[in-house]
């Protein structure tokens, strides 16, 4: 059996054990046993206890080594110090799958992280699918298993969940009660010392009972693996995370909280934007956006009609649907015409439509099954104001009578509380999200529009780069070697030609007659810059000079230049300069550059030069490897981006020489993970092409 | 008697009569009378009908010469033909205030509107507070007057809530009835004919049982008046107001709602930031807003405390904070080590301060009182999971009771549903906003924070700008009476000098001569500008040359620059070229500019020049006048603010002289109304000095 099939073991288990078990309500691990029977479970259910006869009426059994062997599931709530030793009797037991709900592990420093470390070892070499410690345990309606201490069950339906965060469980668990929404998984991941995300991800994508999956993650460990299962179910299922730790404080939180260091936000957004899993803002987004995309049809445009028995708040609605980036769907004649029929003298027969707040659900009913026919119409909003003629209850009536001929998605605003309540009631139980609010209902449609779009585009292909690898990887060694971090430009150019980057001409000056010689053979006029391993910043010592036009300034520009930096860094080994080609005129300065994250990688960074990534932080971010929509992105993603097609009647640059720069550069961090970072600063481009005028490549030490 | 007393008769009528009352249930005249029983009116209530004797128990009048005189309001529910017939009987009846329930205005086309118009006439000739037409109606719960169709009644509460949108006010209504909120006032403003929202700010600042003030409005009509009212008010009272019609589409469904035209939404912002009303992003906010003020003080600083019994959520609210303008709170020493003495080894002292999920009420209560002591503290948002040992209702107590022994806001989060939402309705009965998620509690701390900010601040001041009006009024008469809609340039900067406004050397010549004189006697190098009066856009046609260095350099540009613009344009009269001084070197260019909004007058604009305005949008606006505060603020609010104080060891620009700019262009722009828009591009400015280096005045028709 391996890891993957023992997974299945903890959500459908024949025979679960509780190791802990406990006859004395209020303990956890009285409470798991009971938790299992009321959910109904069907398998064999049996509690380890060694000075219990009977426990909730089970039989129990006093030691480990006495239960059957290949028991598909054990859950452990014994204290920690004896959570080791029952996990080695249980392994004797051939157990699959394994929930430690026993805390005092890696969340309370260097002995628990030990004891963890070994329960890892003992998991990988057994495969057993081991969920937690530290956590509240897994629930699956459709199996009847509630291995948790949950104070809760919650109707069967097709959402999963999974948390780094118990408490989190237990929040959504009550609002599920109280909303009556219908989960298909609930687990609660604990210090997620062998199954992870990335497992649950994996696990989830093929669940038939599982149609939505929800998460919220505090930090991933193993990028790789999240990344790739992410990618996969996101193409046949929607996956809506909330990441917490983004900001300096709610890090440190985090720290403190599971031990957990968190990545880099910008990291997290580009792995999320990779994998095209939905990131929720905050708790009402992953609350809305669960109900949306477990009840409705995905959108297939972005035209949205508004149905409304009252102005204000329809253009409300408008107002939020055009800073969206859906539309509001222009109605077609023939619709306006259909409507004409029945609509009264006053009502409003364009989008927003406007039944008049006299409206009755009839008025409702009819206007709906003529606009779900439109073609412009992607998806619909039913507003309604409980004036003192509307019919709440009998317009729920209708909307779900409606909603059930078509598979465009109908949403519903009713506005207001008291009266209005009941008819909220009635269209959240028929699966129809009704909110009193427009903007967030509004916000749900978009996002599952993007996901639509989103399942429409075709998975990436990688193109392939052409590289002499090993040219590079001699010119990589030399430096490590020599115990540098740091390649210095004129070598660094070479690792860029092995990848057949474009680099300017450029010749390394020893001399100032070197350098007059480089120029004349370059051809006037050049560029003249400090050669040096221990100067990377070569501005901040005077050390590059422009637009030389002649010998007699190279050779004085080569005499400054040196001059200066040994003045300014006496301690620096001065090479001489490189002497290098003018860029040609009426270029643009951009910026590539990449950073190494812990969990995911390379991130490659895009940004127009100097103010614009220093002051403005117009900066885009994607992971390695780009494909040739990735590098698409990144550069349109910039705010800056219009300058880069051209203001004023200028060309645009060769966007291509760009992408195929940002594609190259990340194939270059692929290959060697001893390259920390790389920064192409300037990249000079212009309608024609583009040059990497500039480069620093940092390795690791 | 004022209007401003007839106003207060709206709300507190000693009598009030109903002009086509009805004994049917279900019509509009029966439904006031109907409301206004059973709101318990205390005074004396007179229904007025020609055909009926008695209409709910109450004595029926026929007609309305038989009304007492001095009657303090009607309310007129008849079909629109007898409306201003209804009026005219009324006024004989030295009728105080009237709410004109009745539509058929100015919202269905021209004869409605024409008919609004001479109820203006009356009501403006008589002095009489009308509300509507189109309207549902008012409330005044403290005094028991429910002169309205509403379907319900809210409770006493010191909430007053004013709206364009009828349907909101229906919507509003039952939330409050749905959340058990409290209003002081309810009021439909419908056409806003005569009493509109300034009357209302106005109104309610002095209403003692008004401590909130909420409003909905499509648009203003009355700019000046809203500005001088919203400005006072705010002092006092908070006003929040939801504007509608932001974006195409929403002004769009405006104009066909209301007939109203909605102004530019930049003005609309800076009509808001400049009376320090608050602008409520949705409707969510606006109802989070409603009770964080009506039940909390203010914060006094920008430290919050997050007391937790669970980390994932605390780590999303310690997030939320980071992202706000609030900060998490550095908690004493003494504070520490009193939460030490009594809380478990694993809680967490520092903030957020997480007392682990077994937390009892009791730990709730010790801690909180310790941590609404420390001075760092300046409110506090308490968090709790349903886990199994919470105690939902006790923690609930104890925050009530803490909550009443301090003057810091505290703001609860009960994260789940079904368990968690009997403590939600206690704590919210109590007078303690409490949500199911922390994100919208911290926004609505941090817009209470910058509220207290706003008070505290001193009313601007708006300095007196030296300026010869009688010598600018001269240049802007001249241009007119020649029929103008534009003032050259060389006329142009004449105005500016009046106003003792920073201009560059200049003069005109009309020879290539005269230009070669101007330019020896200003000093090489100069700029040549082409000066025309029909070419406005001098760049366009090849007519600007800088930097020109000798005599020959400028005659050559005398004769290139008059001959393309002869060529490109050969209708322009040609009057020469301006010579002028060219600008110190190191210059950075800005644009300042104004345009007159129809509601709200002059609205300045500042911005970067070039692509930074045009490409970027990185534009920042205020009204006028402009203060000092203003002045600095609209500088400071653009994203590249930071190239202006100086990158890389560059001098920051000398901002006084930018803020005497805008300051004085402001009062340019308040004195001659006849200026449509004004634009000084570029204005060029140094570390030492700002030059207005060319200017375009546009006047009105």
């Amino acid at each position: 059996m391996s890891l993957k099939d023992n997974i299945h073991a903890l959500f459908a288990p024949k025979t679960v054990a509780v190791i802990g078990a406990s006859s004395a309500p209020g303990k956890v691990g009285h409470t798991v046993v009971a938790n299992m029977q009321e959910a109904g479970y069907p398998g064999t259910l049996i509690p380890v206890n060694p000075k219990a006869d009977v426990i909730l009426g089970l039989p129990v059994t006093k030691n480990i080594d006495d239960l059957p062997e290949g028991l598909d599931m054990a859950v452990i709530v014994v204290p920690v110090a004896a959570v080791l030793p029952a996990m080695e009797a249980l392994i004797k037991r051939k157990v699959r799958s394994v929930i430690i709900i026993t805390a005092g592990f890696k969340e309370v420093g260097k002995e628990g992280y030990v004891l963890e470390q070994r329960l890892i070892e003992l998991c990988t070499e057994h495969e057993i699918a081991m969920v937690g410690p530290n956590c509240l345990g897994l629930i699956s309606t459709q199996d009847h298993n509630n291995a948790s201490f949950a104070a809760g069950y919650p109707a069967e339906g097709s959402i999963a969940f999974f948390s780094q965060s118990g408490a989190l469980c237990t929040a959504i668990l009550d609002w599920a009660l109280g909303e009556n929404i219908g989960f298909s998984k609930f687990v609660s991941l604990g210090n997620k010392a062998v199954i992870n995300e990335a497992n649950m991800l994996e696990y989830l994508r093929t669940d038939p009972n599982t149609s939505v999956i929800l998460g919220y993650i505090e930090n991933v460990e193993h990028g790789a693996d999240f990344i790739e299962q992410a990618a996969k179910v996101t193409r046949e299922k929607p996956v809506i995370m909330i990441k917490s730790g983004t900001t300096a404080a709610g890090a440190k939180a985090a720290s403190s909280h599971t031990g957990a260091i968190a990545g880099s936000d910008q990291a997290y957004s580009a792995a999320f934007r990779k994998t095209g899993v939905i990131r929720a803002a905050d708790m009402a987004t992953l609350f809305d956006l669960a109900q949306a995309f477990s009840t409705q049809p995905l959108p297939e445009g972005p035209g949205l009609c508004i149905v409304t028995n009252s102005g204000g708040p329809g253009i409300l609605a408008a107002d939020a649907t055009e800073k969206s980036s859906l539309n509001m769907a222009r109605l077609s004649n023939s619709t306006i015409d259909r409507l004409k029929e029945f609509l009264p003298p006053y009502a409003s027969l364009y989008n927003p439509v406007d039944l008049i707040g006299d409206a009755p659900a009839e008025r409702y009913r009819k206007t709906l099954e003529v606009v779900v026919e439109d073609p412009q119409v992607h998806s619909i909003l039913v507003l309604l104001t409980p004036t003192a003629s509307a019919e709440i209850m009998e317009t729920a009536e209708a909307i779900i009578d409606v909603a059930k001929t078509t598979k465009k998605p109908i949403f519903v605003n009713y506005m207001g509380g008291m009266r209005t309540r009941p008819g909220q009631k009635r269209l959240t139980e028929a699966g129809i999200p009704c909110s009193i609010y427009p903007e967030p209902l509004i916000a749900s449609i978009e996002t599952m529009y993007t996901y639509y779009l989103w399942r429409q585009t075709p998975a990436q292909e990688y193109p392939v780069v052409k590289r002499n690898r090993q040219k590079a990887r001699l010119v990589i060694n030399d430096a490590r070697s020599k115990g540098a971090t740091e390649i210095v430009e004129f070598q660094a150019q070479e690792v860029l030609r092995a990848y057949n980057l474009p680099t300017p001409n450029t010749a390394l000056a020893r001399s100032s007659d070197e350098a007059v010689a480089a120029a004349e053979k370059i051809g006037f006029p050049v560029v003249l810059k400090i050669a040096s391993p221990q100067i990377s910043h070569k501005s901040d010592v005077g050390g590059v000079k422009v637009n030389l036009s002649d010998a007699e300034a190279v050779r004085n520009a080569f005499f400054d230049i040196t001059a200066r930096a040994q003045r300014m860094r006496p301690e620096a080994y001065i090479a001489g300069c490189l002497v290098q080609e003018m860029a040609p005129k009426g270029c643009k300065e951009i910026i590539i550059g990449f950073k190494r994250d812990d969990q995911f990688g390379p991130l490659l960074m895009f940004g127009l030069g100097g103010i614009y990534v220093e002051i403005l932080k117009d900066i885009a971010f994607r992971l390695a490897p780009l494909g040739r929509d990735d590098a698409k992105g990144i550069i349109r993603e910039i705010k800056s981006y219009m300058l880069l097609k051209g203001v004023r009647g200028e060309q645009p640059v060769n966007f291509q020489a760009i992408e195929d720069i940002l594609i190259t550069m990340s194939e270059l961090a692929l290959d060697f993970p001893e390259i920390l970072e790389a920064e192409f600063n300037p990249v000079l481009v212009n309608s024609e092409k583009a040059v990497v005028a500039d480069v620093r490549i940092t390795l690791s030490a």
